[in-house]
């Protein structure tokens, strides 16, 4: 097959990534953008150039609001090309698409590429933006099994990992892990309005790890909740009739029963929280945790991982955390069991101080 | 002042890392603790020795549902001695602490140091688990200044970073900062039960942030949020009101105010969170973040770190993170905006892959 040539509408940082990341890997990038500072900013940064003549494969990367006008635009504009999405949401687009341009619509095949940001635009592209995140590719019954193949190519050149299932069951998918859970840690994070310093001041990691995703964009959310509010509105009737019997509970803890059903919620919070895969794709492993105390100074975190290297024990994952008030780190260090004790040893007879 | 004994109640986590810091300190701990076998572990830990004789300072740490008691019977045993707890909610224990030992009761001084492992047991011990983590007193109009020194003295010998409020503010605050946002978390983690293993496995770190601490102990948890069970009913009440609201506009989008409803709520979780205090208890600094891809090997990421401290950077945060599927690390490194760049240029031209 020879060189495809690429098109990149919409210059984001999606787009800009994607521009990146193909730039990269030798493939021709045209780019366009309906800003033509922010075109220029992605061009400048390398993510190919400005887009001109035909094209194999348009990838849109607008808005997800904008996205199927634009889709169906591309269609037209390039009556032989392939051409797909980047949005969070998959089965209106597809039936938008459907309904603006129905004799194009099986050259159109929807993809997410779970990837993304706290900052959006063009400066906060980055090539790797990809690496190793699900791409998922949402084909209907008619689409030709080769767009699939290609956009399967696509994705695992950029080292994404590719998964294809119908629009329909990806959008059921993000509703559970991605659009319930912003909903409730928006929700959460807005109570914390009302709170004063000194309270606010006991917050602990708890705190932090639930609120973190409250600071995404609004209307950027407000999109894709929109696009998939039929899918959003019951997981969320459920959240919320769990927490109409929480709060009974809590309101009548002396009520035969009140004390099970809120044993009962805590412990189904156990049994979810564990159906999350863990890393590698695979079950959770049981890692051991030691945690170190460093100073916060240049080199002194750098000087503990290379005695841990030195020692040949692996680190499966690390938090370093600086505490309220200190100028002081620890370090929380995940190790296979295996390896924990030894470890432990090393770093104890070598004056570390584990704590 | 001579030296203290100090007696612990209670060898769990939090008595046996108690009775592992003071020791440390030189202290003569005595422990008790009900079960014989945790009693003699801690002690072989280095926690302390068997309690015997008397004691100046009596710190209870037994479960919530159980401390008032167990306080009440040391006021009695110990007629000299000033006794505290670490229980997480602190206005019942003392109402009951002054309704079972009205004669004793100017003596005990409720304190709540701020940590904690999702592991409990002795065997789960650090000596420095209140290292700079807040230890809240909580005195009443009655208390002694002295008491409230002493116990101000105690957490700083630990390390840890004494506040000093009423019970009914500390437990007002851990209703807003703790025990809502585990309620919810749980919540959150149990509509995970219905989803499928292709849903679950497009979880990010979203999803894994916000339920996290849905994997709390729940016998704990039903003990503490009984004990708070009036502080925290109107805040999830007031958090019920949004998600009823949410799930309104989500049901009928088209209907005027639904999406500016939406909106809404996803701004107020912006302004929400951004009131959390930040790293060395001060403003969040606004670091920069570098991601650096290494292997997932032993050494790699020691061997990044020594150079970043030869260039002379300091790491404010750092996270590991693997990627499902992938057998490479991305190291996302935070620094101080001033050091990015220069940190960034010796990176990239010294061969790490930065993206």
């Amino acid at each position: 097959m020879s060189q495809e040539r690429i098109k990149i509408v919409g210059a984001g940082l999606i787009g800009t990534s994607l521009g990146l990341a193909l730039t990269k890997h030798g493939i021709d990038v045209g780019l366009e953008n309906r800003s033509k500072a922010n075109l220029r900013l992605a061009i400048e940064y390398g993510a190919g150039k400005e887009a001109q003549g035909d094209y194999d494969l348009v990838i849109v990367c607008v808005s997800p609001e904008m996205t199927a006008e634009v889709v169906a635009g591309q269609l037209a504009k390039h009556p032989q090309a392939l051409v797909t999405d980047v949005a969070s949401v998959k089965a209106e687009i597809a039936r938008e698409v459907a309904r603006i341009a129905p004799e194009h619509a099986l050259r159109y095949l929807g993809s997410h590429p779970m990837a993304g940001r706290e900052k959006g635009g063009p400066g906060a592209a980055r090539a790797d933006l990809f690496f190793a995140r699900p791409w998922v590719i949402t084909p209907s019954a008619d689409t030709p099994p080769a767009s699939v193949e290609r956009l399967k190519n696509l994705a695992m050149q950029l080292s994404a990992l590719p998964i294809v299932m119908s629009a329909e069951e990806h959008d059921r998918a993000v509703a559970l892990v991605s659009h319930l859970p912003q909903l409730v840690s928006s929700a959460l994070a807005a109570r914390l309005q009302s709170g004063n310093e000194q309270q606010l001041g006991l917050a602990g990691q708890g705190l932090r790890d639930a609120s973190r995703i409250a600071s995404s964009d609004p209307d950027l959310w407000l999109q894709i909740l929109s696009q998939n509010a039929n899918l959003v509105s019951p997981l969320l009737a459920e959240f919320k009739n769990d927490i109409e019997e929480l709060l009974q509970s809590l309101e009548n803890l002396d009520s035969p029963g009140s004390l099970a059903k809120l044993h009962n919620l805590l412990e189904r919070g156990n049994s979810g929280v564990a159906r999350i895969p863990g890393k590698h794709g695979g079950k959770f492993v049981d890692y051991q945790l030691l945690t170190v105390v460093i100073d916060d100074s240049p080199g002194s975190l750098a000087s503990l991982l290379t005695f841990i290297g030195e020692v040949g024990v692996n680190i499966e994952d690390l938090k370093l955390e600086h505490s309220p008030g200190a100028q002081i780190g620890l370090v929380e260090i995940q190790v296979l069991p295996e390896a924990a004790e030894r470890l432990s040893e090393q770093l104890t007879q070598n004056g570390w101080r584990l704590v």
